[in-house]
């Protein structure tokens, strides 16, 4: 699974393991290309980095941006030897519509 | 400020750096325990723990429990020397009731 992919089409950051600053700006460009709408992903660790990138981008940087909704699940992981593992995964999604 | 500690008058969890399953027992503990609500808090590095908590919550013990809301915020922490820095924070409320 790709971790440090942004995906450009949909909206969607996916955060990983790098400094927090690389996803906001990747969060910035987002908004300032014309989207309304930002989503924040991660899994596991990352998800305190996805909150940081959330806050950040808001109280620094697109200062209109609200949180829309926040969502919280468990994704199920396998790996090479075929055992599975759980691990935990959160969406939040920035809005600047009124 | 107290991370580590359960308060139960107002049935709220903190988390902190120990494993999960102390905390997702403080949880489930303050649902047996006749409460349809608590709230579970994370400041930085342990919001990743707090997801945990409530997810193991969710899908192992208190099958009932939905998340009823989920806050993000930004505190200000004063060290000893006086400087100041930002950190990142997480409240999820789970509810038993329908």
């Amino acid at each position: 699974m790709p971790e440090n992919e942004t995906n450009a089409d949909e909206n969607v950051i996916f955060v990983g393991n790098k400094p927090p600053m690389s996803y906001v700006l990747a969060v910035v460009t987002q908004f300032n290309g014309g989207s309304d709408e930002v989503t924040i992903k991660a899994r596991g660790r990352a998800i305190s980095r996805a909150v940081d990138t959330a806050e950040i981008t808001r109280n620094r940087f697109i200062k209109d941006a609200k949180v829309k909704s926040i969502n919280i699940g468990t994704e199920t992981i396998t790996n090479e030897e075929g055992k599975t593992s759980n691990v935990s995964s959160i969406e939040i999604t920035l809005t600047t519509k009124k």
